[in-house]
């Protein structure tokens, strides 16, 4: 961690700011009102939809948006020797106390060409803001998006898990990655801090470490535990041994194949966490070693009154495995007489992808909760949102952007976005407006066309008409009433919903409609 | 940012880690001697090696790591009920004054299996460690080897430039990047804050909004500028506009196309910077417009004395391009015979890959220097190093996870690695012996075999030995001197350069040699 909570994030930001700031104060148009546009060109991962995110972020770092004498210092030490001193006492004074911000709510639908941001303000300020912004709002959006496209593939019943601290761009991109595949849809992670700062759930039982440490029976210390309903202990260890010989007799397994470590390692979890005791079954050999040492130990202390709470797998074909699992458990439950035990959840994890759970879902399997690290917080199918900051207006004149490069052409003006709602209850259009022109209203058809094709016009009639944007910073303050993660997440699958599952489809997806109102096409 | 430089990172860390202290506590295991090893099972990007990174963070993490009472509040609310309290006493006194940690020196080119860091000390504690040691190490070393590789296409001669920090996971994932890139061979970098808190040298010039924000001439204030030698100045947009008919009329461009608010731009940017004038030249048409205007306003700025430092190119065929800017350049060196005009730099950037590099080389380009971000900072071609920390001894006795799953498998013992060199300086073997191994020296033969392998042994004769680890914390200190980040980036070139060409090529690179001395194979 170089930075600190209390840090500036005002040099968080390239050069080309600076520099550009320095261009617009000499020719003295620091002031003149920008407004600029931070959006997408194209949904992530070949999907048809995006979860706009980060906002919160956006907004602290606006709050405390200054440059302090430090960051001043280092800024004179890397610009020409020749730029005015009266530039830096100028620097000393900015900050977002004069910038508007409008935004979608955190977790909603978003699509491509569709700004997540508006910041309106003075120039210099809103250029020098841009990448920030960028940095807070891409990674944040790509990851919530990410783990709705998991919990799209999971359906509603598994349970979902982050798991990627280890795997993600450092501290603080572990952090983000556990907050925002919570608002996309996933129910807890192993990450302790982000439990803390963020309060969502965490979870967690054993790795392989654990099980090797241990290697013969004699290192269980204490051996003794107390039944759930009564206070004379009981010799555990023994009681868990005289049911390894029973398990292995009902599973047809050879006892001698059963590796003692990993049964001292599992009586010692369950000494400790008698009410939460979880078993890592793949230490050794799942069906030789693992399952039969599991399931004793979990008979074991279901013989004084607790319930075993889970399974974990972290290696091999994990759909084949849950159900060579699920086998053991309904075997042990009708051989002795343990209903609860065939419902043991399963947990999984090990390079987890889209297309893991895409084959398990075709080919079947008992999984109940699945632990995603890498593929969920790296976004390896896209590894970048590629938002992008784009002037529209300066002095109240539309901006736009005639490059060779059709795709980075920008649409110029200030804009209202409108998200057109049909009978069903379902989005179906994000009409992009300028702000003079008139509003769309619900019951009355609009004629509209996709951006920059205004001689293919056709008409629209909603049934209901939202205004997409909020404003959410104004005259230095936030002036919206934050949601808490809770709510965000609830959005986001609110929001979700409320889309056609044609533009949630993973394979060619039906592309939502995000067009223009045609001139004089209000009826 | 959710973290503090000051607060403590030692819940950033899975939650299974802490139920496993408490197993390990709860059957007084906790001081029990043990030793971890960090390292990976492939090299990265199928490429033959790896630059071992973040070894800096890890030193500093482990110096202040110990919990805090707000850490053991949290804790006890996420524990079950029934941990016992002495287990949260226990938690208080622990910190990392009795682990031991070796490492490779910082920017080192690694293999496949050799440990990056080894880890020794009681077992509760190094188990407690393994998340935040990954976290660090993984992105750190991931990314600068993907720099390194984008240096080794891109040859000694042109600038490399890191811009990423708009795609990176957040604040902190942007700084590491910025920084470890560095380390692995970039010049510099946009990223303003990476400059001040590393030294890192930052470039900038302007972006398309610059451009976008002028309309007309008018806009110009001032318009005047005094020449490199002189004191009276002289109407520097009016010199410009006068030169923009001369490059028109020599380029045979029509002088109707030349779009004056990308004039009033670079004018602007040339009067503010006079001595640093760059130019982005693809806002509207590069030939049509850009390269006229920038042309004749560096020109203007020649007549003045001053010389313009380079041109940006952000969009299209960028290899074309480079060299058709060149052609223009040429054309007007030789036409208004001001020679050194032909060398100004060409920069490049948009979506640059290792794939850009590979066909600009193919086609000859005449790029000067190259941003790159999303490539560089995302690793899209492999967006995870895939470290692992594994267990390889508990009180002296090695561990063995002898799993179904053959890659996972753990290869037990604390090890000490020699890397062998031969007669020309490079290195071709890293040998992993048990720390009771008697050692290779140099000039005697040795017999080795592939790891886990012993019945195929083959003999090798180093001409030099060397011990790859060094101790670097000890007794809750760091105990060598730590290089600066210059140092550790001209650590990973000289490293680089003593590796053969066959393990460092991009295309079925030849394996790295890593193996075991066979029994009794000292001679």
């Amino acid at each position: 961690m170089e930075l600190g909570r209390r840090d500036s994030l005002a040099l968080l930001t390239d050069l080309y700011q600076v520099t550009m700031a320095y261009g617009y104060w000499r020719a003295g148009r620091q002031r003149e009102p920008a407004t600029f546009e931070l959006f997408f060109r194209r949904c992530p991962f070949q999907g048809g939809f995006a979860l706009g995110a980060g906002l919160a972020e956006c907004l602290a770092f606006l709050r405390a948006f200054r440059l302090r004498e430090p960051d001043i210092e280092y800024l004179r030490s890397v610009l020409p020797s020749t730029t005015e001193e009266a530039f830096f006492d100028y620097l000393r004074t900015v900050d977002a106390s004069d910038v508007t911000v409008s935004s979608v709510p955190e977790g909603s639908v978003v699509f491509a060409r569709v700004p997540l941001l508006q910041v309106k303000g003075p120039l210099l300020v809103v250029q020098l803001l841009e990448t920030t912004l960028l940095c807070l709002v891409n990674y944040a959006s790509l990851v919530a998006t990410n783990a709705a496209r998991f919990r799209m593939l999971a359906g509603p019943d598994k349970k979902l898990m982050e798991l990627g601290l280890r795997r993600a761009q450092g501290p603080d991109g572990g952090l983000s990655a556990s907050k925002y595949s919570y608002i996309g849809g996933f129910d807890c992670t192993s990450n302790v801090l982000a439990g803390k700062l963020f309060g969502i759930p965490v979870r967690g039982t054993m790795a392989h470490s654990f099980i090797m440490s241990f290697t013969s029976l004699e290192e269980v210390q204490p051996r003794n535990l107390k039944p759930l309903d009564g206070e004379e202990p009981v010799d555990f260890l023994s009681l868990a041994e005289s049911w390894v010989s029973q398990v292995c007799d009902s599973l047809q397994v050879p006892p001698d194949r059963v590796n003692r470590g990993e049964l001292a390692a599992f009586v010692s979890y369950a000494i400790a966490f008698p009410r939460h005791f979880q078993g890592l079954v793949d230490t050794y050999c799942i069906m030789g070693s693992g399952m039969p040492n599991f399931c004793a130990v979990a008979l074991a202390l279901n013989q004084l009154g607790y319930r075993a709470i889970g399974i974990r797998v972290d290696s091999g074909d994990l759909g084949k495995q849950s159900k060579e699992i699920r086998w053991v458990l309904r075997t042990c439950s009708a051989n002795f007489q343990v209903p609860w035990f065939v419902t043991i959840p399963i947990a999984v994890s090990s390079d987890v992808s889209e297309r893991s759970l895409e084959v398990w879902m075709q080919e079947g399997n008992e999984i109940d909760m699945i632990g995603i690290g890498t593929n969920l917080v790296t976004c390896p199918l896209q590894s970048s949102l590629g938002c992008v900051y784009k002037l529209v207006t300066v002095n109240g004149c539309p901006k736009l952007k005639l490059t060779e490069d059709e795709e980075k052409m920008t649409i110029p003006g200030s804009k209202v976005v409108y998200r057109l709602w049909d009978a069903a209850g379902l989005a179906f259009m994000d009409l992009m407006a300028l702000e003079e022109e008139q509003p769309p209203r619900a019951g009355q058809a609009v004629a509209v066309h996709l951006l920059g094709r205004s001689n293919e016009a056709r008409r629209v009639t909603p049934t209901a008409v939202e205004i997409l944007h909020r404003i959410y910073f104004k005259d230095g303050q936030v002036c919206q009433a934050l949601p808490s993660l809770m709510e965000i997440k609830s959005h986001a699958h609110n929001s979700l919903s409320k889309l056609s599952p044609a533009h949630k489809r993973f394979q060619e997806p039906e592309p939502y409609q995000v067009r223009e109102p045609s001139p004089g096409g209000g009826l």
